[in-house]
């Protein structure tokens, strides 16, 4: 987005009517698809209007409640948008966050335990269903969703090979992350780098890009491999979708290429957290956010989902500490 | 194929050794994946190499036999190539077909009861899954395995549009094979056409040709859509892949598309036929087939399924009546 395609409103905190609570956003989450509602096309979401506040997810406080659903000090998560505080009603979107509120890691819960650690576990165990020995290559591995499908096919057996842009990035994947390697895609020759690493083919491929890297991955797929489509990050801002003609190596090893979204997994959200939380707690878990301050940060940290800039979740703080 | 790419050579026929049997070929069966086997590139097969017989499946009747799986008169599918005469051992490309010689449908088997048919049968229920009431798009739709594909949907309740090229081709494929619509793709407009025979959008698509046409039905997916990727026939030719932009379609509408060989369910083979000749005796399924005679008409046979000269399966009679 460029300067001038916002505006930075300040408004009263709207008053909860009956049935609503007003929520306080702590952390406000970046999210690539985030990006794609703001084009004027139908998707899995309705488009954003001209006028309307950005759609976000975020976590916040219960600050007033005049509903049932949640009690002033509650911690939820929502869609709180791109502003400081939100009116929400009992709805699927709006989840409580268990346990006291001072002692709940809302980053956590953002960057892991939330719709990107969904999104990386049903992605991955869902459809990519890793099994011992296999190869599975991640890109944006350094981002908050393929940082976490990565670890997840570690802790399946897989080995895991990174796909992300510069050397710093690349260290991260392999040393925070534990990925057995990273290939740095800026560099070029991602064929022949993947020939290197994936000597006996990909078995899996989680895809966070789209365009290129999708295109030569495909040209490296094992027999029976499992595509597993989580995002087009290379195509939100142009709009522009270079086919991978690639595409045919699906016929030829009898392989699956599946587009997909957390969300339709909403009801078993639950188990994935349970999964998550419990390889957090045998220390196999790392996380990482990328933090940054104030509702006037919040284009910027956006657009860093696109340059590259992050490690991890970006997260956008708006109150608390 | 250009002359001179091939050469007809008469040899005297071989003499089955030990554990082998002769078998004369009546019908050898064209399939636009032969063309891929002739190019210098790794496959489901082994390339066929400069010299050696072009590779084609194919019924005949053993003449001669010195193994137990086999006698003089049995009717068996092989891998015949083309050729008059062929050498087989008890493998599993080599598979008799029940009951008496003189009355089996030969050409039904390779229309129908062989790979052609189990190709439709397992594309059509194992991965497309047609519910009753989807719609169901099938291209190269008056083809072998098309038209049998599509009837196939059209058994388990879907509303099926075939894809074929020219008029006289699209009536046959509504009239004959009783598809509900057949859009005519050289006429253009694919897209408008599709939706306006789809106006739900494409539950199922059978994709026999990749190309644009597969572009333009991943462009009009319904939601939870199931793309069958049987063959690539616009470019086995050319070599020539143009990737199919609207893949992102199968993010946006959480859709799989999947690569299949009915040669992974060899074991399972019998289970397509048993279903296919019970429709088959009920009425419900129609096989054609565009019948060449003499061996020197091999090539010319396999060259026209790659101009859309061939209603249903193409054969070359090679001996019988």
């Amino acid at each position: 987005m460029q300067p001038g395609d916002t505006e930075l409103v300040t408004v009263p905190a709207p008053e909860p009517a009956d049935g609503e609570a007003l929520v306080r956003t702590t952390y406000v989450g970046m999210d690539a698809a985030a990006r794609t509602w703001l084009d004027d096309q139908p998707g899995y979401l309705p488009p954003v209007q001209l006028g309307e506040v950005i759609r976000a997810a975020g976590i916040g406080e219960v600050v007033a409640s005049r509903c049932d659903a949640y009690s002033v000090g509650d911690v939820v998560t929502t869609l709180t948008g791109f502003q400081e505080y939100t009116i929400v009603r009992d709805d699927v979107f709006t989840t409580p966050v268990p346990g006291p509120g001072d002692q709940v890691d809302q980053r956590a819960v953002m960057s892991v335990y939330g719709p990107t650690g969904a999104t990386a576990y049903f992605g991955m165990m869902g459809i990519g269903r890793p099994q011992p020995g296999e190869t599975v290559v991640v890109s944006a591995a350094g981002g908050a969703t393929g940082s976490v499908a990565g670890q997840i096919a570690k802790i399946a057996g897989a080995r895991v090979v990174g796909i992300a842009g510069g050397p710093h990035k690349c260290r991260a994947v392999v040393e925070d992350f534990g990925f057995d390697a990273c290939i740095d895609y800026r560099e070029g020759g991602l064929p022949a780098a993947l020939k290197l690493h994936c000597p006996r083919g990909v078995n899996v491929y989680f895809d966070n890009v789209g365009g290129p890297i999708l295109d030569a991955v495909l040209g490296r797929l094992a027999p029976k491999a499992r595509v597993v489509l989580c995002g087009v990050i290379s195509s939100y801002l142009t709009g522009d979708h270079p086919g991978p003609a690639n595409y045919v190596n699906l016929l030829a090893k009898t392989a699956v290429m599946q587009g997909f979204n957390a969300l339709d997994e909403w009801g078993r959200f639950d188990e994935a957290f349970a999964a998550l939380r419990r390889w957090d707690q045998e220390g196999l878990l790392v996380h990482r956010e990328h933090i940054l301050d104030g509702i006037e940060s919040c284009v910027d940290a956006l657009n860093g989902l696109f340059t590259g800039a992050n490690i991890g979740k970006t997260l956008v703080r708006l109150s608390g500490s």
